[in-house]
Order: structure tokens, then C-alpha cells, then sequence
């Protein structure tokens, strides 16, 4: 079976998931959306595809799945519409920044019994999910502590961050997914500090762009996780899992495995700065995963409970600094 | 001038400041003190000095200093005793485990203007004296987050936990000690979690042996700690600080520089294993710091303060696990 | 300009390349041939070309260029073939396994002005590249000493060993042009020792295994290149360049960054094994810039003079081997 | 038994032994003989051992072992006398810089049964030690090639350089010894090439600064070594070995484990510049090794017939320089 898609929105990540699955053997990449038409073009032209409405693209019977892109507000009543046509559905983090909307959303995907699947790329990092592998066959035995530190080069503009959520449901988000994915068992209770360090604007909106949090499991597992919005050596992408047998991690990519020696000492290069260069296969894995998972009819690797659970946590975090305590999963879950 | 030293106590820790006095340029060990007549003839005859008892040392006009290597409840006492007879006194940390009474000691301390060193050894380190070289040489920039982990290679028997006031006070009190001097700023607020995993005894003794720490400065630096008192590869000893213009870090110690390749892959040893191994340098310079500021009349470069606040840092975390909430340093200080 | 493409041979080389062009912007792949008509239908309709025989391609105006990935002692009379013709040529190495017949046949490339490219992959490696981009920035300063370690991970079957002209002109004729590219002035002598060490039939073959070779230039800069056809760990490629100002390296490239630390120590995974993988990136940026260099109708970055001179050491270093003597390449050049 | 001890030489490297003999349970150091009056009562004070001429330690019941650390050309002769009067002796390689003298010398230590210890300190450093091990241990299989990168930060003066023999005597010298102790069978034959790069003064002696060698043994087992009179880096000492399962490294040792990342990329510091420094162990290994030997009786870890092999090697490198051509062990040493 080829799976037969179409792209809502051509943004950056709508791109970047054109060129997926224009790469990947069973996918085909019948329409592309997006309101500015320039955008819609240039991905249209690329990958010789056609240039729909997203209404034309819900009326299309030549469309098996479609992957959402468009901006975080439109998410869930996309999720919801697609669903109830019977569309496989891959959306971008988040599908709200509403514990509760997300719910709804989630409950309609249920009954439809639609497949959807929430894109957490770091799933599907080769080095990360070298560390999963390694987890579940058991070379560190019993999972304890999982590290996460997780730095962005720089922060994204004033206007983004307004509309981002916050630093815990933009960018810890992925953090907390990778958490859970990693301790293998649900978080209990999560608390958290966070500073305004790195730009005073980022205070002024009401946001963080220094955060560590500690999240715990009913048994007493925990995840750490440090994160800033400036690194200026490149994008700092570290986890590493500690359990009863012994550790294992996941180191960061440089620029180049390039070393200079002189009078100074020995230099590297930085590490790759953007998200992109990163986690290039990870996006190429993920979309393949999808892929996989609709023309096999299977469970997908990240599922919409993903996309809330990571939400959860992000308000639990949010709650913890705002009140200095504790906050337990089921306060936010309700 | 030469610094004539008594040791009181000739245990593990005594017997390495016997070592390295004995290895000084400008000091002297005159005499050893301890109830075990064993210990203290191997001292003896080891470095050629004399057999005293503690009331003898204390009556000595042949010794200008004394290290106190005692067992922990004896250390206010003989500080206070050797503060009030006008000698130069390097204790081990910590110098109680109470708060109240180790301010107490101080004030005869301040009262009396005896010199007096807390051992915190790893500020004698090699390579974190680097670290902190490179911190205040700016290299980093403004300092935003410290980043410590440190991990026992295995759990002290029962016996000794029993007595050690639990882990923040016995092994994280370490850490606390390195974040401030790293943090450049007190700490005035701390979150901690704690979890028995790597052996249920631990918990019966209502200790934890495993936990993590975010300490946070009045200006929101943070820090974090991670402990756990197993680690099978070895004595994992990592800290990082994370500034404005980058991040330094000191790697671990391995038993080896070999790498050895096969079809299984690439190998290296396990990390040193014991801590007298993994900081024989630092016992040897935190010494050397004692003596020339004995020598010079200058302050010492870990104080009674800097005892005291590692404590307070200790007792917050506590309280912050028993409590599930933020603890701030001035509840604990009163 | 569109580069049109014909690639001769659908082996695994050309197959390669056929990826390559199809993924490039400003080229396209044309027709594809092979005897085996199984391969060439292969390559057809992944990449939707033609398939035809080499004559209807030598006959075909809408060719503009050709990928020469024949059995290599077709490469000679190819070139000239297609040379005469006014197609651009890229060729895989070796042009020929003697030194007489290279010759003759890059007269022929003169006298008919044809644009010629000989396939050295590793000059394309994103981290050779920055290496070499370092060198030329002048980091190290003068080049004093290039260094190569280069084992392949396993010997290739007898029957291909028999037709390869021995290790030197197969598998360290890569490392003489790196050498050569590295070094930045020709080299004037060769020394070399050579082994049958990790099978004996590759000795009854009159081969050697283990090869180890000093390269001279008149200013007296040396190089050497240390082989083996064995490397149980994977595909071992290093190099390095020490200059009078400093060093400068590019190291090996793991399966993953992974690192498992237990009782046992530190364990990292093999080394890419499969030359195809580690210099994936090498071939599309190889092939790239040969359809720059066509298009702009610029010089090629390899030459058939390139070719030439690679095959000349590896004459040389044979000799030496089997004199026990320093050989001059004028000796091999004439 | 504790083996006394009187050091010929109170210049740097007997001032080393003088360090290491001094901290050496089971030895005592019990005179030191300088012609300079100075240079001796710098070590008599330091250690509180006497100072007496040569001919008073040759007369000296007192004295059980000598370590000789005089120049060069009294090596030989100071070992013929200590041998006949039945002392242990420690000598600092080289013996001589004449294959004809040491063989003379290493007779007359034969006929009096002396026990006789070169210097090669290189072998008892700890990380070269573990690589040995795991040789020993069959961790690589059977030895295929050992692979030597030993660089000098910088020249020694020229008045050193004239009365050293030349670098394959006084630099090479180590690697060589190195190479046999690793390849695990005697070397048959050498080739290699020399270069003045680093300082024309260097060639207006008669001597190189920048050098490699092949050594192949009978069984076809080679060492490649390269060495440099200068690497701005710091002291750069790498050795390999291969073998048919795997390969087996010692890195370098940097100035500290600090990783500094900022805009540029990652910094590390230089090596360890001084060969006190990066060999300090070593030389308390190699002293202590020598005391075991003599206190047991048995023999000693490096013999008088290394120390005249490695000579030989480098007689045979600098006729293989001279000469182009391959060189045999067997033609230098008769």
C-alpha cells in the first residue's frame, strides 16, 4: 500500500516533511495547503504535487493521511475534522496548549478510532533511540535517574514566545516526552525553578528561559531536566539514563569530528546550531514511522495520550514554580 | 616558618593528612593521637613522630595546628577546645551535624580568632580548581547554572549511615559546598526529591539514596545536584557551569587512558574507584592551602562559614524532601 | 543548465551514483546501462531513466555526461571513447593499472579538451574536507607530516583481489591522494614495507595485507599511511596533519554517539563498517561537484592527473617493497 | 632488605631518581656524587644523604646499588666498575653511543653477574603498562602493527644536540625499545626518512627533526614510528597495537580534564608539556621496579640487551636515511 498525503501548511516543518515523504518508498505526496500561496507553490514545484484548499484536501479521495503543520491554535479542531473523515492524522506538537481542549480533542479521536500519531522527533534520533534500545535490553538493568540537558542556541523571537505556551509547553515539552519515554513509568509529581537569565524581555512576558525540574515516579524513579534558552556552543542535546547496572548516554554532534591542536590547546568545532541539521534523520524516522504505521494498520509509535501527558507535565512544572511546592500529576490531569 | 601539626586521629582520612604533611615543604607532623594504640604506632613509625594523647597535644608547646580526623560528634569540642588554646585548626567536614551547635563552635572560633579550615577537598582539586580558574578568569560570562554529578560508586555499610545525619549531610554536603563556591552567589532557596533505589535498608534507616537538587540564588542562578550512592562504573564526578559567553565542564578520572577496540566496539576502564584515589591531588593541595595560610597568617581558603552554610544547604533539602516544597536558606538560619 | 546524466554500470557503485543524481538539484539521470540486464532495469525504475546499451548512449544527444562505473579495465578505453565525443566524464578510480595506459589515455583527454573527473571519494568527506579547509587556512602553519591510519574492516574475496592490482593500486591509492591533496607539494620518494598477516591466501596471490609507507617531497614534508585489510572494530579512517604552527585531525566516525559505562568500564559501539555508509555523504558531495564543475565548465577538484599520480606511488610504493629501497616516482614516471 | 642506594649525578634526572628512592619503602638513599658542589648538596640536603666523590662510593660498604645519571660517554665505564665490585647498577639509557662499546660493556657485566637495569622509563608509565596487559592478556590477538606517534614540544639546545648522538639515538631511542617491547619479537630489518623542518640549525649538525621508521620483523609484524622535534600542542605520545582481533590505544594527557564551549567551539588544554611531568609515575614505577629486582635477586624488567637493541635500531634507521634503502638488524649488530 502507498499512503497518500497531504501537507497542512508549508512552513518550515511542513517542508521539511514534504522532503520525507517524498524520500520514503510507500509515500506519496499528492497535495500541500497553506493560506500564503507563494509557500504552497515553491513546496508544490519541488515534489510535483498539487495545490489544495485544506476543505479541497478534506473532499480529496486520493488522500490516505494527512500531516499537520499549521499554527498550534488550529491543531485540534484539525485533529477532530480529519478524524471524523476517516484520515490518518500526523500533527506537530502540540495539539493545544489546553490540558483540557486536548482531551476533548483526544476523545473524539477515540470514538472516530482514527490513527493518530503527535510528532515528538527525539523519539527517532538515531543516538537517542540507540539509548532506548539499550534501556530495554537491559544493560543498565533497573531505570533510576535519567539526565536531560537540553539548551537551544538562542531564543526565538518576543512574538513567537507569546504565543509559544511558555518555556514548558514549547521547549521542555520535548524533554518531558523524552522523560517518560525513557523512565518507563508515569511521572508522579513534578517540581521546578525557573529564572529569567538570559534576557529580561523573556521576563516581561511572563516566561522563563532557565528551567530545572525534577520529576518523580510513584516507585521513586526521577528525571532531571536543565534547560536555557542560550548555549553559545550550538544546540546542547544531552541524555543519559542511570539504573542498577549502569549508565548509558547519548553524547552531542558536532559541526565536524574535525580537532585542532596548537599553543592554545584543542579546539572542536561547535555543535550543530539548529534543530533542523540536528535532528535531520530523526524527522526522516519519524515520518517513516507514521508511514509505517498506517499501511501496516498499527499502533503508532507516539500517540495522542503522548501529546497530553507531555502537556500535563509541562502545566505541572508550570504550577510548581509558580507556588514553589510539589505539584502531582493528577491535580493537572484532574 | 614551619608548621608543626598534631593529628587527632589516625583512621583512612588521618593517615592521608599524614602523608601529605609529612610531604610538605614547611610543615612538620610532630605527633598523632588516637584511642586505638595500633593506628597510632602506624602513624608513628610511618613519619617518625611522636605518640600523644589528645590532652598531651592539647598541652603541647611544640604544636602550632592540629587536624581534627576524630569521628564527626567529637569535632565541635575539639575545635573550640584548640580554638581557645590559641592553635590553628584544620577540621574535617563537617564539623557537626547540627546547625545550631556548629554556629555555636563558630562564635568561639570568631571570639577567640583562631584559624580554622573546614576540609572540602574537592575545591583542591586539579581539575575543578580549573573550572573555577576559568569561571573567574570570565570565561564563561555571568554564570547561569551549575551542573553537578556526582555519583558513590556503592552505599557505606549500615553502621556508618546510621551515624551520618543521611545523605544531603554526608554526601551531597560535597556538592552544596561546590555549587556555592561555584554559584558565585548564596543560595537562598532549595527544591530537593529522594528515593530509595539501589537498596531498601537505606530507607529503613529513613535515609535516601538517591536524590536530586536545585538550589537557586537570590539573582535566579541555579544549580543542580544529582546523587546516588551507586554508580558500577565508578566514582562519577561531573560538574559544568553553563554562563552568558558559554559552559566549562571537568571530566571524569578513568583508571586508564587505554581504549581497547574489537568487534564489540570501542572500551575504556571504569573511573577510579575510591575517593582517596580519585582526589589524592586535592589532599595533597588542600593541605599545602592549609599550611601556607597558617604560615602567612592569611584567611584559610574554606572557613567555618563555608561548614556552616554546606550544612544549612543540607538540612533545607531535607526538609524540601520531607516536605515537598520549596525550603528558603533563612528558615534553616534563623 | 541541466546536467544529463548516463551512468555505465549498475553495480553497487553506480547505483550509488544514480542516487546521487537523482537527489541533485541542476542534474538528471538519463539513461542507466549494464550487461546484466537485471541491475540496469534495477536502477530504471527507481530513478524512471532509460535503460540502453553503452553504443546507443555514446549515440544519444541528450547525454551530456557520463559516469564511468565499469570493471576497471574498460575505464581507459571508455574515457577515450566518450572523450572524443564531447561528453564530460566522470570516472571511478583507477583509470587504469598502468601507469603507460593512464598516460596515453589522459593524452587523449588533452587533445580533445573533454572535461574528465577521476572518482578519490574521501576528498569529499564533509570532515576530511574541513581538515583539509584548516590546512589551507593555515592552523597548523607549513605542513610538515601527514599521517593516515586507513584498515578497511575485512578483505575483499580472492577474485576480486586477483583483478585489483594488488593493495596498493585498490586500496591505499585513496590514501596516496589524500596524502598528495594534504601534503600540498608532489611527493618525490616512496618507501614501503608490505605482510601477508591476517590470511595467507592473500600472500599466495602475491598481495600484501599489511602495508605501511613514508612518502617524501623534495622540501622534505613526509607522510605516512599505515593499512590493514583487517580492522575488527570497523573502517578505520584517520588522518592528521602536523605543521609547524599545530596539528589538526579528523576522527573516526562511531554506529552512534552511545556510551554504556558498567562494572566492566566505558563502552562505545564499532565504527561505521560499510565504506558506502561512512562516506555516504562523500559520494553526493562527489558527484556534486563534478556536475558544478560541468556546468559552470570550470576545472574538475580530481583530475586524470590526480589518477595518474596516485597509481605512480602506488607503482612506487611496490617497488620499494620489492627492492627494499627508497624509489623516486620520476623512476615510475619517467 | 633495603637496598641502599648512591645516585652518580645530581643533575635533573638524578634528582628524579633521587625523589623517587627517597619515597621508596624498602630503599634509602644513602650518598650523591656531583662534580659540581652545588648540584650534590642540593640533593644531600633535600634527602639527608651524604655526598661523596665516585671513588668514595666505589669503596663504600655502605652502598648496595648505584643509579648512574652522569653524561652519556662515562655510562659504560662507570658500569664495567660497579659490575666488578659486584654493585646493582641503574643506568639512564643510553649505555653508549657506540654498538661496539656497549656490547664490550654488557660483556664484562655478563662475566661479573652484576645486575644491570637500562632506563627506559617509558615502559613502567601506567598507561602503557595497561596497554601491554591487555597485549599480554590476548586482548588484540596476535600482534600485527604497533603504531608509535612520539612528538617533542620543542628542541633541545644545540650544544645537547651535537653531544647527543642524533635523534634516532636520543629521541627515537625510546620508541624503539618501546616497538620491541609491544611487536613482541625481535625487528629484522628498518627503513626510514629524515627531514629538516623545524630549525635549519638542526641540519647544519648532521641531524634530523623530523623522522619515520618501519620496523618489520621475520614474521612480518611492523611498527611504524613517527616522531618531531616539535609539537606546539605540548608532548604528544600516542602508541597502538593491532592485531588480528582488535586494536588497542594510550592517549595523550592533557593539562587538565577542562572542556571550555563557547561561540568557537570546544576547548581542551594542551598535553602535558614536560617529560618529568608526563612521566612522573613513571619514573616511581621504574625505580621501584629496579629495587624489587635487586632486593629478590631476579631480574631486572629492562636488561643491558635492550638498551643495546634499541641502539641498534637506531644505527640501522640513520644508515637507512643515509642509504635509501632498507636496513638489517643483522648488519649492524655483526
Amino acid at each position: 500500500m502507498t499512503v497518500r498525503f497531504a501537507i497542512l501548511g508549508a512552513g518550515r516543518i511542513g517542508q521539511t516533511h514534504a522532503r520525507a515523504i517524498a524520500a520514503t518508498a510507500g509515500a506519496k505526496l499528492v497535495a500541500i495547503a497553506d493560506p500564503v500561496a507563494a509557500a504552497a507553490q515553491k513546496v508544490g514545484k519541488s515534489y510535483g504535487c498539487d495545490i489544495r484548499t485544506i476543505d479541497e484536501i478534506a473532499a480529496s479521495a486520493d488522500v490516505d493521511a494527512v500531516a499537520i503543520c499549521t499554527p498550534t491554535d488550529t491543531h485540534a479542531d484539525l485533529i477532530e475534522q480529519f478524524a471524523r473523515l476517516g484520515k490518518s492524522i500526523f500533527c506537530e506538537k502540540p495539539v493545544d496548549l489546553s490540558v483540557a481542549r486536548v482531551s476533548r480533542c483526544l476523545e473524539v479521536v477515540e470514538q472516530t478510532g482514527a490513527t493518530l500519531m503527535v510528532g515528538f522527533n527525539r523519539r527517532f534520533d538515531p543516538d537517542f533511540m540507540a539509548v532506548k534500545a539499550a534501556v530495554d535490553a537491559g544493560k543498565v538493568g533497573d531505570v533510576e535517574m535519567v539526565t536531560i540537558i537540553s539548551r537551544d542556541p538562542g531564543a526565538p523571537p518576543a512574538d513567537y514566545i507569546k504565543r509559544s505556551g511558555g518555556i514548558f509547553r514549547d521547549m521542555t515539552i520535548h524533554d518531558f516526552d523524552v522523560a517518560r519515554w525513557l523512565l518507563g513509568e508515569e511521572v508522579h509529581s513534578v517540581m521546578a525553578a525557573g529564572s529569567v537569565l538570559t534576557d529580561p524581555e523573556i521576563g516581561k512576558l511572563d516566561d522563563y528561559d532557565s528551567v530545572n525540574v525534577i520529576l518523580q515516579t510513584a516507585s521513586g524513579r526521577q528525571a532531571i531536566i536543565s534547560n536555557s534558552r542560550r548555549a553559545t556552543y550550538g544546540y546542547d542535546q544531552r541524555i543519559e539514563v542511570l539504573g542498577s547496572k549502569g549508565m548509558v548516554a547519548a553524547g552531542n554532534t558536532h559541526e565536524s569530528t574535525l580537532e585542532l591542536a596548537d599553543a592554545k590547546g584543542y579546539a572542536r568545532p561547535p555543535l550543530l546550531n539548529f534543530f533542523m541539521q540536528r535532528y535531520s534523520a530523526a524527522y526522516g524516522n519519524e515520518i517513516a514511522a507514521f508511514i509505517a504505521a498506517v499501511a501496516d494498520g498499527g499502533e503508532t509509535p507516539t500517540t495522542g495520550r503522548d501529546g497530553l501527558m507531555a502537556l500535563v507535565l509541562a502545566e505541572a512544572a508550570l504550577a510548581s514554580v509558580k507556588q514553589g511546592r510539589s505539584v502531582l500529576v493528577s491535580e493537572i490531569l484532574g
